[in-house]
């Protein structure tokens, strides 16, 4: 327990169990109350008929919050469990209880070192929130926004939310320091007046990204089954999103790489792309992709094409948009000399451009300073540019050495995403986005 | 040398650049005409100027086909690049040669060993032939597909196809006993009828999956830098390539998983799946993806939920469809007793599960055996299925281990997709093709 910053109570009436946990250097009590001091956060995973007796104990300790992991209530459509989850938000309800869940778990803190599972990651804290009615999508978030440079300021899941909601997590972040944007995986609420009310007062201050599980019919069946929400029409959703002045995704990647892209200080401002392959097929493709997402590849004015008259001498390139600098890439000077052009010109808004891993991998190998220069030019182009610079990674079959290479570019402070339409989706979004909270508050 | 197998002469007439060649081993000609013996293959990098004579040469030494390599003709919109190609095509053309290119790889052949780059492999031929008018796509191709256990048979990077032309390597292709199934990238062709004809007369043997390059505006001017082919509009190309039997796709991953697809024995008969998730918020979105990809969720018939309320016991899952088995999945016998009860349901026409990289990877770590037995279990299931069998590995944050564990899963020979996306989509194309063949030749 070296990573949690606090103390730990255990408490087990099983004989044996308790055994065990006192020879992991543990106290075990056989009652919360007999713990001697106050007790902020208590997790929960005891069998279903014995949950309100648990929680009754909760509430005479009056403990900061409780997680409930344990599931079996509305979400399996029983009377049993019906009559059990009634019972719960009733007695946490009079008695102002914090109740996280119950089918939930719970908090997930890397500054405090307060975890779902040892799975997760410790130590410094990050800038993003994020609050998930699935334990599933809680943890897969946590984890795969770290690969992705994301961290996680403080996170929840918080399952059948028979007392707190949606809401309650919301009004926290926004209050909360450390959070700069906000990602909430949601599917569905008791109280959907409230929710669009604290979202609304949320995105004046910090970006909110949704993805709402149940898009679909099939989707909205599998809900019931899962976390027994109340749920709406997929097009009520997506409007009363875009009301609150929301930004709504509908996968977990997608979600991450729209919080990535919300907290760059440089935003698309429009929706016009100058491209940049290293190769005629994947100009093509990079091309097909953005268009498909409702980006324009404009061609550039005559003075960027005087200019690069000048000085872009590639051999089996051309610096049209899509531009192709060729698999050779001459020189990084040369490619800085092309972006600075691009990041200047009139017809465009933002500069993307594509690195195989293979360059900074395969020939990098060879050269061992290559990956270096390459990535130090593209950084210092960055560090003046004055449009949004995103770099894709394509990975080919280098899917390994991607996970790495996407390291030392996140290290750089480069943006980066892994391939043309998760960048263009990203892009698209973030764009409309701006352009609706340009007309409502200025921007952020 | 050692994966090449076949004769290599070197022709060169730089002195400084034929010593080095000869010290590797190669004797080194000053002129095509002077190696004694005859020649299959060609493999000519020169500079355009000197293109014509070093063509001349070969058809004078009547050698069995060409790869031009060197690029910078009519793709580069200057007059001087399209009078050297109307040369060399008038040349070629004339005297029959077989020319491959220019601005383009040529032959990848695993068997022979005939690669683009030392970055391929060779050795054990695949089943899947392919035709690219990008060199990028081509080599993309390969070494992707080979990550997702689709190997070529031989491939072929054709660049401006002035005078060999798509419909000529189709017409390989189809002859070729090696070749199952096809895949093309194609940027455009001079001469559609002929494509159309070659491709008609091939899909009636053989499934071929077409991505079509330039399916945007975007895209189409990509195009005449690339490779100036002849393009039309999306939607005449996209009528095309259904009216001739062939498979459409709009990206490289999805070629591959659709390649993938069309060489399984069991085919989707319907568009409806039973879904297995390891979690009730995976099952959400599983749902959600496979009904954006308008397949089908159903209800399950009364019998096999009979049948599975006498087995199915997994605290926090649930046997709707979708069904949860959650994260402990408990046994992988009672695992294969819900996949037989779900391939055996009426109401299914494709069963698909979720099979998490970390349950594998990761809890594999502790109990070595477990992944063999989950692998086994499942393989086992699959050779007694009657209907299309679909694993879905999600990586999460494990992205290096997925690669490893991809190959454990394609060694047993399931079949396999990376995410929900790729799989869903892949399925749909699949199927909607099958009802299309249903009707003309009876399926394959």
């Amino acid at each position: 327990m070296e990573h949690f910053r606090g103390r730990v109570y255990s408490v087990q009436i099983d004989k044996d169990e308790a055994r065990e946990i006192e020879a992991l250097g543990f106290h075990n009590y056989s009652s919360l109350l007999e713990i001697p001091e106050a007790v902020d956060y208590v997790v929960v995973a005891v069998p279903r008929s014995v949950t309100p007796r648990i929680i009754q104990d909760c509430i005479e300790k009056k403990v900061g919050g409780v997680a409930l992991f344990t599931a079996g209530f509305a979400e399996t459509g029983t009377e049993e469990g019906l009559r059990l989850q009634n019972i719960l938000q009733c007695m946490a309800g009079e008695a102002g209880l914090n109740l996280i869940g119950p089918n939930c778990m719970g908090i997930f803190n890397p500054a405090l070192g307060v975890r779902h599972s040892a799975e997760q990651y410790y130590g410094e804290g990050g800038d993003v929130g994020f609050i998930a009615q699935s334990g599933t999508q809680a943890s897969l978030f946590g984890a795969m926004a770290f690969q992705h440079g994301v961290r996680v300021s403080k996170s929840v899941s918080y399952g059948n939310a028979i007392v707190l909601d949606a809401p309650d997590y919301l009004d926290y972040l926004l209050s909360d320091e450390e959070t700069k944007a906000i990602g909430m995986y949601i599917e569905g609420t008791g109280n959907g007046r409230r929710l669009m009310e604290s979202l609304a007062k949320t995105t004046m201050k910090k970006p909110v990204v949704i993805w709402k599980g149940g898009q679909t019919g099939a989707g909205a069946r599998a809900i019931a089954s899962h976390t027994a929400s109340l749920t709406r029409s997929p097009a009520v959703w997506e409007t009363a999103i875009k009301q609150c002045g929301a930004l709504s995704v509908n996968s977990l990647d997608s979600l991450i790489d729209t919080i990535k892209l919300t907290l760059r200080a440089r935003q698309p401002g429009g929706r016009r792309v100058a491209l940049v392959a290293i190769s005629g097929g994947q100009s093509v493709a990079m091309a097909d992709t953005f268009a498909r997402e409702e980006l324009e590849v404009p061609r550039l004015t005559n003075n960027s094409y005087d200019n690069l008259a000048t000085f872009f001498n590639i051999t089996g390139g051309n610096y049209n948009n899509p531009v192709d600098i060729s698999w050779t890439i001459p020189s990084i000077e040369m490619v800085v000399k092309l972006l600075t052009v691009l990041d200047q010109d009139e017809n465009v808004d933002t500069v993307v451009m594509e690195l195989p891993v293979f360059f900074l991998a395969g020939m990098g190998r060879r050269d061992a300073s290559l990956a270096e220069r390459v990535l130090g030019g593209l950084a210092a182009f960055d560090r003046e540019a004055r449009k949004p610079f995103v770099v894709i990674l394509t990975a080919g079959a280098r899917e390994k050495e991607a996970v790495d290479v996407r390291q030392q570019v996140i290290a750089r402070g480069l943006l980066t995403f892994p391939d043309f339409e998760r960048a263009a989706r990203a892009l698209r979004i973030m764009f409309e986005y701006n352009v609706k909270q340009a007309g409502v508050v200025g921007g952020h």
